[in-house]
């Protein structure tokens, strides 16, 4: 039995990395952790009896425990915030880590289990999009294996299976094109949270949720490519996909492209991320392409979804740039799920926040961290300047 | 530099393969094979400089002469007839065979070169629908690897990347539909040659032209696939897909789903069939998927193309029966081509040949070919029964 971690536990791929463990003879949960919602993580806790849980403070800590006796279930070793994430994290007894967290939360947890060796089975993108050179670079010493959760990353690794860098020509990142794919320009200035909530393919976090909306989440997506594939971003493109079968594409130097297709569930590139490189039975519907019946493609529109092209301009811009896109789109989306700001406004904070940022070096995790809070500050002063007149 | 051979050179696979072997540096013709185009012939001998070649007879060679003569070039030694083309098949130069000649006439020719350890890139796949286990056994005696050139089961073979046979569920190949399908039952009855030559996507020769709007070829494929990859016919499926974008796919057992896509230009896989395991660029236009813009997917109507429901008969049937399945689709396709049956014939040839057949052991070539040859004349008895009033 191989000893699994969790960050992130009650989140929608925690949820689903569960529901894969449950039907896995192979692997037991030794650590999660989660951050406030208690009734659900009390659960988890009771079905799969980690050793050590993390929660965000003191007053989840007690909530957890009232719930764990509620249930009449055994209380494990309990820590906090972010000692607790990397104590989670780097539990000796784990040898697969699933860094789940939404958003920077999870960097130097997920850090400190690749330097510990950990296979990482990553869908914690922000965490590359920030410090993809440390990631790479710890991973490269220690060894440990960085396998994206990531459904188009996750493609990506399938079709490539071990195929050489040298044989790449370009990957193709498929995007659903999100709910306001066919809307106008000035219509999308506009749209509400609770319509851009309602993903046309996938259920996921709130937060990914607008990512994809504004085709941020496909932007952060080619940073996180960028690192995980070792590709320049001339060599990584985007294509509108709406039915989300076709999970991403490589094309390789003669031409032929090789793609990867699958249902809209989190649990197979899950499993996929934790078996390979073998391959088991998974508890995902079949995938029946004769009743999707059609499979379209079209070119992104960067004018009317500019994150997309902000996160392009990021990467090239160098790896300080992308801390500052990813930092100033948490607090652009959180100030526009808060109804402070317009969904239009979303790209404005950011770019504005781009705009003003120098680009610097970032070797270690205090200068990732500096970046990342110039970044918070300056990009929640563009906000309020934005913010709506109730 | 290595060796090359070529059986059918002046066909359609045969000049796409020497389109591809004149780009590349790594490869030297060495020996070719054509039928009766001595034209043709004569231009790919004076550029290529084979040490052998091989024709159908003696008026062929001395045609070919005469013809290399006036372009000025050496003339190679010449062989004739099948003794000619086993010759071609196992010149000891040859490290690859480029197998692509139509019909049954490469079956013992390839079957030598498989004997002698060579790499084979089969293009012809009756060869195998005929011989399968004849070939496959002898191909593990030898260590031949068979390459499919086949634009499908070469897709497949890109798709496993060697993934190992317990990995897969199905695999699931693509088929046009080719010209006649959205027609009806009884207008397919009566279509005529010049009709069923236009191929939607694939400029081919006469005879798989025919085969493709038959569905007889995918049939042919299906009894292809089961030998180059050991599965059984239920894990073979077939699925209409009208832009013959998406060349196959396989699904894995997780329910993961890999796709090889690429134009329609079978230099792809001819180079892939001679590179592997490597891959190089090829000279092939890129696939453009954003214009193509969309896929379609539909279940194969084995009513109106019976001759798909025979070849899963014929591989349900045994050996034999596959032979027979081939034979008689041999006559009934010439047969047609010179307007003596209807189209709507050509399944009713094969099915009765094939009631009128019971299964017998088929382990050595003379088996094999006595088979064959009672199905041809039994066949040809069918077909002049149902040869049209002029």
């Amino acid at each position: 039995m191989k000893g699994i971690s969790i960050l992130g536990s009650t989140g929608s791929i925690g949820c689903n990395s569960l529901k894969v463990i449950e039907h896995l003879k192979e692997f037991r949960v030794v650590a999660l952790a989660a951050g406030r919602n208690m009734p659900k993580f009390a659960e988890q806790i009771a079905k799969f009896r980690p050793q050590l849980v993390s929660v965000d403070d003191q007053d989840c800590a007690e909530t957890l425990e009232r719930a764990l006796h509620k249930f009449g279930a055994a209380v494990p070793k309990i820590e906090l915030n972010s000692n607790g994430l990397i104590a989670v994290a780097t539990h000796e007894e784990a040898k697969t880590v699933i860094s789940a967290t939404v958003g920077a939360v999870g960097f130097v947890p997920t850090l400190r289990a690749i330097e510990a060796g950990k296979r990482i089975a990553l869908a914690n993108k922000e965490t590359l999009v920030m410090a993809g050179e440390l990631m790479t670079a710890a991973a490269e010493r220690s060894g440990a294996e960085i396998l994206p959760v990531d459904s188009e990353h996750n493609a990506i690794h399938q079709c490539l299976h071990g195929r050489g860098r040298q044989e790449i020509r370009r990957i193709i990142l498929t995007a659903s094109g999100g709910p306001f794919r066919e809307m106008s320009a000035a219509a999308i200035a506009n749209v509400k949270p609770e319509d851009a909530l309602r993903h046309p393919t996938w259920r996921m976090g709130r937060k990914i949720t607008i990512d994809s909306a504004t085709l941020m989440n496909k932007g952060l997506e080619v940073i996180e490519a960028h690192w995980l594939f070792d590709l320049s971003s001339d060599r990584i493109d985007v294509v509108i996909h709406p039915q989300s079968i076709v999970h991403s594409m490589v094309e390789l130097n003669d031409g032929s492209i090789i793609a990867q297709l699958g249902g809209a569930d989190m649990k197979l590139p899950i499993q996929y991320a934790c078996s390979y490189p073998d391959r088991w039975e998974a508890p995902v519907a079949r995938l029946d392409l004769m009743a999707v019946g059609r499979l379209e493609f079209h070119a992104p529109d960067l004018q009317r979804f500019p994150c997309l092209r902000l996160a392009y301009r990021a990467l090239e811009s160098g790896p300080s740039h992308a801390i500052v896109l990813n930092a100033a789109n948490e607090v652009a989306v959180a100030s526009y799920l808060d109804e402070k700001i317009s969904f239009g406004s979303i790209p404005r904070v950011i770019e504005e926040s781009m705009d003003a940022h120098s680009a610097v070096a970032v070797a270690t995790v205090e200068e990732v961290r500096e970046v990342d809070r110039w970044a918070r500050l300056y990009s929640q002063n563009v906000a309020r300047g934005l913010e709506l007149k109730v």
